[in-house]
């Protein structure tokens, strides 16, 4: 790794079109030192944005590409129609040939893992990627996995996110050490998931100076931050986050609708008005923007599809953090290291079962 | 049913003790007409506490039982020790010989679940109960099932569900058709699983004049209370349930500390005093608070185990009002509708397969 990372960017990705995006790319760009741009799309829209914006201009190459990937496409489509010319494909390429440190992309989630799995491949040692968020806690962050790049998972792969959430702990939060749960419903050692229940004692047996098992936790935890690293298999992971987004932002109603209803209640928001926006920049999901995947040959994140010009920098940053922190570095030594001898021989053998959710 | 609803107490169950549950009791009884009682638990602990509140003493029977069944137990353990003798099990078989019409306890879930189902036995056509829980919406309330009665379920499982939540959204809401959604990860009909997609098809294909099916729902629909019912099996809904009940304590937390930073924050708290009351009121758990069992020959409503006395009057009053609003007779006529030829065949056949989540 050099000092500067670039940065494959899809463009036409995301629902607010190209300028919100290029607009977030400029943000970053003076945010973190050593961006380069690699810009994929359509040069005709890009160029005359690029006019507007000098600097961003000055640290990008423009790649023009004939296709956009939409946004309702099914991966399957995408990966007929679009690849190879599509600015999503080809962003993903460049991180393949090496040109790129990184792509980020708003656009279709599906056809992006679609594409990202065909293109960039598993690493050695996965059978399923994840896509990792980030979560906002009580004690500061914590790693979510798997949020949804796949349905179902048996202990082997959980135990995989496992050491991948891990590795992502130490590139973005600085932890020596994370503590990982697994998510489970009741903490007794009875309840549960066969699967997760495997790989709870297998992640309690093995011994790991990387990553601390933490045991189960449940639902409620993932506020509380108890631990760094929650693992779950895509289904559920999915339907925690967007539960917890959809609660926020029923409270944030809620709250808006007393704030205003007496003279009162708005004398004293506005009176707290400092308070009210350090809570609403504590909410903001635009922060911890950009899922990602993780398990490949390459990092790819996705950030929300309706992100704005702020949101999309924030996925652009923690995506250049985590190359500049070596996150794939350290998963793979991590999943070298965890899938070698030292590890529980039932692991390796996948004597656990396939059996998933 | 007659004019009184007769409430069958475990008085040993819960976190907080007798007096907690007993207090709770007697809230109830001076918001509904027409409650009686009859605890069961320790007499000799009772009774000292019924000397103190004569109006609940009054509307109650004691019913002495030597064993309680502690809130670690395991559900095997507690059927094997406390059948028979606890206040758990005989606050259900009240039930079953139907001198009770319900049973309220906020003891151990598993080994109430346990219990209900030996004691109880599930309605002819239902395979599995599940627990029911009501979601606080900004639409006002939903209701969330399975949260974690079991895990996994086949699509047979999941219309069942359905079923049963629409007649509890008839009960307690009095929605004539209330609609019912299945919980789901991305709202394309490609996406998810299996048994969810197969669930989904049958619904929209059968004619059912007491239920609208309404398609997939994603995480951030319960909170937005897109559907009245939503439908998803023990360990989503359960993990969804409380990753809610987090974020809500969350948010409290954040905006607690913000709001005592600065004397500005603190004064404005002081004038929007109200504002904030009514929104703690809004996000007050404890209105909501009370597991249904649903599936079962007779109603058992479970209250959280640490519910102070609020929280357990809601409790009795929500199984209250369900009784009273004819709940089973709900159930019983529906299952009989739509278990019938009606019914899409393949439902009946069971052709949906039985792999579950």
């Amino acid at each position: 790794m050099t000092d500067t990372v670039t940065i494959a960017v899809d463009v036409m990705g995301g629902d607010r079109g190209p300028a919100v995006i290029l607009g977030g790319a400029g943000a970053a760009l003076s945010r973190r030192n050593g961006i380069r741009y690699m810009l994929f799309g359509n040069a005709a829209v890009i160029e005359p944005i690029l006019r507007g914006m000098p600097e961003l201009a000055a640290a990008s190459s423009v790649h023009h590409c004939e296709v956009a990937v939409a946004m309702t496409e099914k991966p399957s489509q995408a990966l007929r129609h679009g690849r190879w010319r599509s600015s999503m494909w080809r962003a993903i390429e460049a991180v393949k040939k090496g040109d790129a440190d990184l792509t980020v992309s708003a656009g279709n989630t599906g056809a992006l893992m679609a594409m990202a799995r065909f293109c960039l491949r598993t690493l050695a040692d996965i059978e399923r990627p994840a896509i990792a968020a980030q979560w906002p806690t009580l004690r500061g962050m914590s790693i979510v996995l798997d949020v949804g790049a796949s349905i179902g998972a048996d202990a082997r792969q959980l135990i995989d996110f496992a050491v991948m959430g891990g590795a992502m702990a130490r590139a973005l939060f600085n932890i020596p050490r994370p503590t990982v749960g697994l998510l489970n419903i009741g903490v007794e050692e009875v309840k549960g998931l066969e699967e997760v229940r495997t790989a709870g004692r297998i992640l309690k047996e093995t011994p790991m100076h990387n990553l601390a098992y933490g045991g189960f936790v449940e639902g409620d935890d993932l506020g509380r931050g108890t631990v760094d690293v929650v693992v779950t298999e895509g289904f559920t992971g999915n339907i925690a986050l967007k539960t917890a987004e959809g609660t926020a932002r029923q409270i944030s109603a809620y709250l808006r609708e007393e704030m205003s209803r007496t003279f009162f209640a708005r004398l004293g928001y506005h009176l707290a008005k400092d308070a009210f926006d350090s809570l609403r920049e504590k909410l903001d999901p635009r922060k911890s923007n950009g899922g990602v995947f993780l398990g490949l040959n390459g990092i790819v994140v996705k950030s929300h599809g309706d992100s704005d010009e702020f949101g999309f920098a924030s996925a652009v940053e923690n995506g250049f953090d985590m190359v500049r922190n070596g996150l794939q570095q350290k998963i793979s030594s991590d999943l070298t290291e965890y899938h070698g001898a030292e590890f529980h021989p039932e692991f390796r053998e996948g004597a656990t079962g396939t059996g998933g959710l």
